[in-house]
Order: C-alpha cells, then sequence, then structure tokens
C-alpha cells in the first residue's frame, strides 16, 4: 500500500474552552481541514471557527445515550483518512493528558496512516491561568499531577493513593466531580488533612466559568449546593492559598471580551 | 493610589518553542504591548514575531553570568507597568508550571497592578504531542506527574521520592538533565527498575529538536554521549513504550515548515 494516497490525520487539542486558547497551529488547521471529527468536550465556540463548508463528524455521547465507543472512532477515522484526505480530530484540552490520542494513533498508524499530534492547553493549566492558581509555587509546590477522576461506569478508581498523599505536589482531578467521596475517603484515609485547600473550576476559560474555594472536607456538600456540574476541575493543594490571595485580583471573565473581539 | 492610571502586566505563556504552539491570545499581545519581557527559556524564532518598534527588556541569564534575581525581575515588572502601559512577560512553556509566574503575579497585585495570565503549552505536552508520546495512556498510565528536575545550585532536589515511584504514573522531569545521577540513585532505592524505559527530548518542537529512548538505568551514559544539553525533558514510565511504537511514524521535524509558511 501506498501511504502517499491516503489522508493524513491532525489530532489537535482544542484548549479548555476559550477560543483564543487555540495555538497558531490549530486555528489554521481548523481552516484547511477537509472534515472536522469532534466531541461534546469542543466548546461550541471554538467549532464555530470551523468554515461553514466543512463537514463535521461528532463521535461524542449525546445526553442520555451511549457514547461512540473507542473502537469505533478509530475506525471512522481511519475511514475519513482514506476517503477525505486531511481529517482534523479535534479534542478538548490536549490529546495526549486524558484524551486517549495515544490510542488513535496507534489505530492510524497501524492502518498507514499519517499522523500528526497538535497539543492544547490542558484544562488544568487553562483553569489556573484563569483563576490565578499556580499549579506549582516556590516553598508550597515543586510537583504538580494529572489524574483521572474518572472511571467506567460503577468501576472503583483504580489509583495508587498513598502515593498521591505527597507533599509538596498540586494533585489536579480531570473529571472527578461525581467521585469526590471516594476521592475525599482514599486520601484522607493515607493521611491527607481533611482541611487541605480545594479549588473547584467549572467551565473554565469560558464566559461561564464559576470558581469554589473550599476544603477536601467540605467541598463535596458546597458544590452539590451549588449545583457545580461537569466539566469541573478540582484542585487539591497548598497552592490553593495562593489562588485565594490572587483570585480576587484577576480580571473577572477576562477572556469573554477579547475572543469575541479578535476572531469574530 | 488610583490603579486605573497604572499599566497592566500579562503573564504570558510562550509554549515549547515552535511559533504556531502560541495560543492565538500570546500571538495578539505580542503585537499589542508596549514593552515585552523575556529570558533565554523564549525561542528566538518567538522573539522575532514581535513588531520591531517595540523595546524588549531580557531578564534572563547570559552564559557565564548570574541571572537576574527573581526579586528584580518583579521590581521590573512594577516599574514598567508603571511607564509603559501593557507589558507582556513572555515565559518559555505555562506561567504557572515551573515559571514562577506566581511569585510575579503575588507581587503586581501587591503593587496594585492588574495581571492577566495566559496560558501556554507546557514542554511535556508539546514535546509529548511532537514525539507521539502521550502522557496517559490507556493500560499504561492514569496520573502524569510534572517534576523540577533542577534544585538552586549545589542542592540536593527536595523531592518525596518514595510517591514518584508508583505505577500507573508517568513521570516528567523538566530541567533534570544535570541531575540524572540523583534521578536514578533514588528512583531506583524506592523500587523502581533500573529497565524502567525513559525518553529524552532536547529542544522539542522546534527544528532542532532530538530524541532519545533508553532506560532508567543506561540514559545518562547515553545522553552524555549523544552530548544532549538543556532545555532536554526526560519522561519516566510505560507509555515510553508506547512511543518508540509511535515516533517512527510521527512526521520527522513536523513543525518546521508548517511555522515558516504560516508566520514567515
Amino acid at each position: 500500500m501506498n501511504s502517499k494516497a491516503l489522508g493524513k490525520v491532525f489530532l489537535v487539542g482544542a484548549g479548555p474552552g476559550d477560543p483564543e486558547l487555540l495555538t497558531l497551529k490549530a486555528y489554521r488547521l481548523l481552516g484547511e481541514a477537509d472534515v472536522v471529527v469532534y466531541d461534546r468536550l469542543v466548546h461550541a465556540s471554538i467549532m464555530n471557527l470551523i468554515p461553514s463548508r466543512t463537514p463535521r463528524v461528532f463521535v461524542g455521547k449525546y445526553p442520555g445515550r451511549h457514547h461512540t465507543p473507542q473502537a469505533q472512532i478509530n475506525d471512522i477515522l481511519v475511514e475519513l483518512a482514506q476517503t477525505h484526505g486531511t481529517v482534523v480530530r479535534l479534542k478538548g484540552g490536549d490529546p495526549f493528558i486524558f484524551g486517549r490520542g495515544g490510542e488513535e494513533a496507534l489505530e492510524l498508524v497501524a492502518a498507514g496512516i499519517e499522523v500528526v499530534v497538535v497539543p492544547g492547553i490542558t484544562a488544568a493549566a487553562g483553569c489556573g491561568a484563569s483563576v490565578g492558581l499556580p499549579l506549582t509555587h516556590r516553598g508550597y509546590a515543586t510537583s504538580v499531577r494529572f489524574v483521572t477522576g474518572h472511571c467506567r461506569a460503577g468501576k472503583p478508581l483504580n489509583l495508587d493513593w498513598p502515593s498521591l498523599v505527597s507533599e509538596g505536589t498540586t494533585l489536579v482531578f480531570y473529571m472527578g466531580l461525581a467521585n469526590l467521596d471516594e476521592i475525599r475517603t482514599n486520601l484522607t484515609r493515607h493521611g491527607m488533612s481533611v482541611r487541605t485547600p480545594v479549588a473547584a473550576v467549572e467551565n473554565g476559560s469560558t464566559p461561564e466559568q464559576r470558581v469554589h474555594f473550599s476544603t477536601l472536607e467540605r467541598v463535596k456538600n458546597e458544590l452539590a449546593e451549588l449545583s457545580f456540574r461537569s466539566p469541573t476541575l478540582l484542585v487539591v493543594g497548598a497552592v490553593v492559598r495562593v489562588a485565594e490571595r490572587l483570585a480576587p485580583h484577576m480580571v473577572a471573565k477576562p477572556l469573554q471580551e477579547a475572543s469575541h473581539a479578535h476572531l469574530g
């Protein structure tokens, strides 16, 4: 098989939500794509940047329905590359940080299709910047750890809990809102104080962003009262105290006006 | 003091090196800045995007000289905000991931100056995408941890080593090249196998990028033989095996041509 005859797939990170946090490369590729494959983690304001002539294929989960299995997404990507030329597979955040980009890339290269991965601003960096929350900070954290807070339905989180309780490390849980009880129970069981500060960021970097500062003990009930919903990022650790000092000085919804002015 | 009369400082992540990995927002701000403050971690091809009329202030380390102390950088930022209007403080990678952005932000808000933080593609995401190295991958890693591999001159690394040896976690060492002996010794002492795969990425995402796959046991000698220099990112963990399969299929120096065409 001559791989030159096949198309090419770009696995592209769309960042946390604000269209202005796309990379220049992602923005260019959205304009050049023959077809865009996306899921519900890509914010609508980013989808609006795609030229209207460009076909889009949705492979995400509709509310109340099953999502497209990963194997089927892989098949769709291979087929589109063979029939449509330049395929952009757009993913929220970064393709290689909880984005399953590695699985898609392996399938594509096995089918002889060229792959280019374009990194995106991952939610932790996007939310941190927007809120004023440094992920590392001298005297507070020499390390930051991104952890999946989500597991396939019904299963407990498969995490090395003792190692997660570590002084000087910021923990960032992706997709952990539904498992806050399990996260709190396991962290405190292995020695983390219930008074450890926690920041929750809902819809980070978008005009709908909400932030709540709490503690490991109180966060679950407080977020329930405030009706926080997915996507919500949880940051656990001493750096949250720095954010509590910085956040009031950060420009409220700093990205809204700029985004519209720039890309509109 | 009326803070409206003061300037504004944007702490802006410049990403890993490739100019096309700037965010749209960072790119716009480089064009709008009244002055740009930068250090040696910002790639020359990104500095070339700044309009020639815009003054630049270098606050980095010249080879063989002392670097500008952080307190002095903070003072410079405050003074420039008071005299120059819109200040862009440009940092390699992301301002809040080993970028000391939190320290600068605290000083600025204490002086009554408005701060906006613009996230950037951190080296781990930039190198991962460029090499074909997923930082998380089903069955390999449910977590990824960014760790400083650098400490103030002469001091040992102040890390919680036992917690760093954790199945299912990818470790990424920033600025760790000079301390590879210390990193290997401590990780293996706490139970990590000397055969754990390691990827080293020098000048990730730039035309000068080099990649080397090795193991914890061999990496130090091999990188010395290959004359790897800073900036080199080290990735330790099972995901490196995925990269060994993907890397040969990734487009060699994928970003070089595109960057020049787009921004030239």
